[in-house]
């Protein structure tokens, strides 16, 4: 018998309230799934980030967000957390990003938050979990790339009571490959609400428009000829203004 | 040149404040490795084996103990975390135990503990992390398996910068091949204050001595023919006061 409502899965789609994980999450909605959004307060310098995780769950009208509080900062090891004295870079080139691994890195960031995501995935039945790594215009993070991924999907595999009944639960990365140009186009299409989105690190009223993020933005709505609607304190020279 | 400040090498050790991580705890301090613990307050209903960490972390002088909160009852599934309506199972069978995942199970637990220990020990720099999993007189949960451990070893030396740049970050499991007697005998070996120690999972003033992990506890104890200090509100038939 054919059965309609076999054909929507669930799925947990990690939503930062980033520009690469919002789009991830549109791309999902647009695949058919039901998405249940889980978010981390883990003392992130931009948390502002989360009220923009807020907004997109609730234009994809998910079934559920989770914000779950992990504060990272008790590690520390990171420009990013509200712990340290490391400074978010700035004014940096464009061309240096991807060179090295920033300051920024968060140790051990993806492992942790995938972990998570495993976890309520496997609570809520879910067959899938979206996560918006990006590779191509990828900041020197070890845990964005392909290998990690794949390695993450053998563990998870045997990791759960799901996955070893063979209910695997699908790590899906679908802007992996993609350069920030193509996200953005990609959003473009899915109309996206750029404005509700969030990037910049340093988490202040406007966004910043000289840490790497800033850059990486701004360079992809550049390239795709689009303008960004979100308000920034300074722009770089090359940036043109649609 | 010999340099003695290289034999000391730093591993963090995985403590929950049971009789399992307590005993890998010291195995890890008598190989020599200055250790830095780390336990987890996940809204677990026998949140007082926190106490025993404590005890155990100070006991064995730790470089650092650090408590982190993460609410797993978030999600639910597990008749372990305080959200849920599922009772700990107890009046159970010895014999039943091991021949499917209990209900105790808490979805993805470890591969989200060593996700932590692994953000932890990058930070640190440290050069191993110790989990006191254990395969042998299991509980039937997925995360303790040695293939398991092994995808999530192949998994952190790639996640990481450090593991990345080829300061590996070995996860060491040294009982996990060990039944419960053995493991008691390598702790009564080790002096570990087995008093200090907590399993239960019903987390009251006295273990209840009824449920799978008091009974496992209670049957390793006669095996080592040991008396287990603990106080409990019963003893199984079985049981032996040495």
């Amino acid at each position: 018998m054919f059965r309609f409502e076999n054909m929507s899965q669930k799925a947990v789609v990690l939503l930062s309230g980033g520009l690469d994980s919002s789009v991830t999450a549109y791309i999902a909605h647009d695949m058919g799934y039901n998405l249940a959004a889980l978010s981390i307060d883990y003392n992130q310098a931009h948390v502002r980030e989360l009220d923009s995780a807020r907004k997109i769950a609730q234009h994809l009208n998910v079934l559920d967000h989770k914000i779950i509080s992990l504060d990272l900062s008790l590690f520390g090891g990171s420009a990013l957390l509200t712990s340290t004295n490391t400074q978010i870079p700035t004014k940096i080139s464009i061309d240096s990003i991807g060179k090295k691994i920033p300051p920024t890195y968060v140790p051990a960031r993806n492992t942790i938050f995938l972990s998570l995501a495993l976890a309520y995935a496997e609570t809520i039945q879910a067959d899938a979990i979206f996560i918006g790594v990006t590779a191509a215009d990828y900041s020197g993070y070890p845990d964005c790339r392909p290998a990690f991924i794949e390695a993450f999907q053998t563990l998870a595999n045997i990791a759960t009571k799901k996955t070893i009944e063979h209910n695997l639960i699908s790590i899906k990365t679908p802007i992996i490959s993609d350069s920030k140009r193509i996200i953005i186009q990609k959003g473009q299409a899915l109309q996206v609400p750029f404005q509700d989105t969030w990037s910049c690190y340093q988490g202040k009223e406007k966004a910043c428009g000289e840490c790497e993020t800033c850059l990486l933005r701004l360079k992809g709505f550049n390239e795709a000829s689009l303008p960004d609607p979100l308000p920034y304190e300074t722009y770089p020279k090359w940036y043109k203004v649609h």
